[in-house]
């Protein structure tokens, strides 16, 4: 995978439930050329992601569905190696919009440089701080509209949005509560991230045990799952609560419509808010997101693990990971 | 019905599933006698209100539910026959949360004064302003947003909250299309209300209905209604829709979990905002509310219909007409 050919993963067919072999196809194809005010980006890395299999089927959705044939669609970060633009030059880094390729060209509009988050490497930036952290921060305090002293639930507690929303709901006074799918994620986010509980949903009934962890019940609901979880959750939300809907993970590879929530009612009767939230909405709040958490990262508030995978061959499996929970940390694939 | 006796509806049992005869027994008992600082009030009207149900049962609710064997909760209006408080004097008209009594006593402090709508009698005063109004101006207006062009959908539409929410709509510049029970509801808030169209929900397919006649999708859906039409129009929400969860008449006499909404993924997809609404939450706002029915009251932009029920041994009766959609306009019962 190098010399003078450009290499990418291609969706060949909509995956029918969980991403099977077949899917996605490795394929060599001429390195592109970038037109007039474009560049050439060599790709670093890659940021996998649950929504990457919304993009992959065509459910209704937030952007306009892949289509097949397409380049895997991804966020990426990498060099350019040749720019026909004068808003960059060879060796900027770049983040952006990109594909499971080694190679891709990009309208220079379209491209973001790094954050800058004073003592934390370029990998981290990328796959904690550049989307994850304004989705994290932009979803809890502009929708969750969290006060001192109020309970926070999170889903995929230990995931990359997940976390964040938790250490920055403890910053904020709040009893922060995560569900997770195993040991090691609940008794991370309890023990490095300070997180108050951990629900383990497999092994534990979440009704009662969020009945135990959440005494007073549940203000706010960041929710990364929906299904079972969302619905019983809702059920313990407290008056005037506040739903923020950024990820429904656990619905992702249903193959037929799934139940709703049948705490619905509830909403009516304690008032709730639900909102749906996607990050791309709110850029103008952006430079907000990265000044909150160089602050909380430089109080030494803020912790993250990465969980990288060599190899762009190797992304096409690793991203099943997210969906059977296999990830410890932000999953990225390093590409070079 | 008279001399110096009481007469009230008494909650002797919870319905189960619709309610049925026996539920409510009619009861004589001494007239009260009020204490320091309360009045004597004789009930002139009451309201009828799909909420009545929701307060029968011990379902999750906004309010702590009646307890068996009190008298049957309601919205009511009346006159002052005996005073202990310097705040009223006999002959003063009142509206409060009362009960299915000719006769009851209450702290003066819980009575309002109707609001002052000139050119309207009592009866529409108490039925339609005094708290449906707030309730189809402040849903409306605080949670749905409406902007000139959008397209409102609301559901129960002659009812007396929904064709509220549709004339306000109106006078706002939005798109308008209700849902209804029967041909007579749809031609009435289209021929006379003003509505763009209606759909029947029970001879028509509601999806199909809405593409139609939302060719544009749907940008508020005030919902008085739930269920399969609450499901069925979150499948045609727009990017940034909003929905006021306002009320779940078809789900009331529910007995057990209903289905959730299945289209509820919509929610992060669309990025909608689901919001529970109850009037009596946002009281400061209520005299906002009657200056605006008033000035759309003035200009000729605000109709409504009663439907009166002779009595208040009929009361019982008549509140079954709610739930099969019998009534015809806005429910009031009339005891003197």
């Amino acid at each position: 995978m190098s010399g003078s050919m450009n290499h990418q993963w291609i969706l060949k067919r909509r995956p029918v439930g969980e991403i099977a072999d077949g899917d996605l196809v490795f394929k060599e194809s001429p390195i592109p050329t970038p037109a007039e005010g474009e560049v050439l980006v060599r790709t670093t890395y890659l940021s996998l992601d649950p929504t990457n299999r919304i993009w992959m089927s065509d459910m209704d959705q937030y952007m306009e569905p892949m289509r097949v044939g397409d380049p895997m669609r991804s966020i990426a970060m990498g060099e350019v190696v040749s720019s026909r633009s004068a808003r960059f030059k060879t060796g900027d880094v770049v983040m952006t919009l990109g594909s499971w390729s080694e190679f891709f060209t990009a309208p220079a509009t379209s491209l973001s440089v790094p954050p800058k988050i004073p003592g934390v490497e370029l990998p981290a930036i990328f796959g904690v701080f550049y989307l994850m952290g304004p989705t994290a921060y932009i979803g809890l305090i502009g929708l969750g509209a969290p006060k001192i002293g109020e309970t926070l639930v999170v889903s995929a507690a230990a995931g990359a949005v997940g976390s964040l929303v938790g250490q920055i709901g403890k910053a904020l006074g709040c009893r922060v509560v995560g569900i997770a799918g195993n040991r090691n994620k609940c008794d991370w986010v309890v023990d490095s991230l300070g997180f108050d509980a951990a629900i383990n949903y497999k092994s534990e009934d979440v009704e009662t045990a969020l009945r135990k962890h959440c005494p007073a019940g549940v203000d706010i609901y960041f929710d990364n799952v929906g299904g079972e979880i969302l619905d019983t959750v809702m059920g313990q939300m407290n008056l005037f609560g506040r739903i923020v809907e950024c990820g429904l993970i656990s619905m992702y590879n249903a193959t037929g419509a799934l139940p709703g929530p049948r705490n619905y009612p509830r909403i009516l009767m304690k008032r709730l808010k639900v909102q749906g939230f996607i990050a791309s909405d709110s850029m103008a709040q952006f430079p907000e997101s990265y000044r909150a958490l160089t602050h909380l990262h430089a109080a030494g508030k803020l912790k993250w693990r990465l969980h990288e995978v060599q190899g762009l061959e190797s992304a096409a499996s690793a991203v099943k990971l997210l969906y059977d929970g296999g990830n410890n940390g932000k999953l990225l694939v390093k590409v070079i």
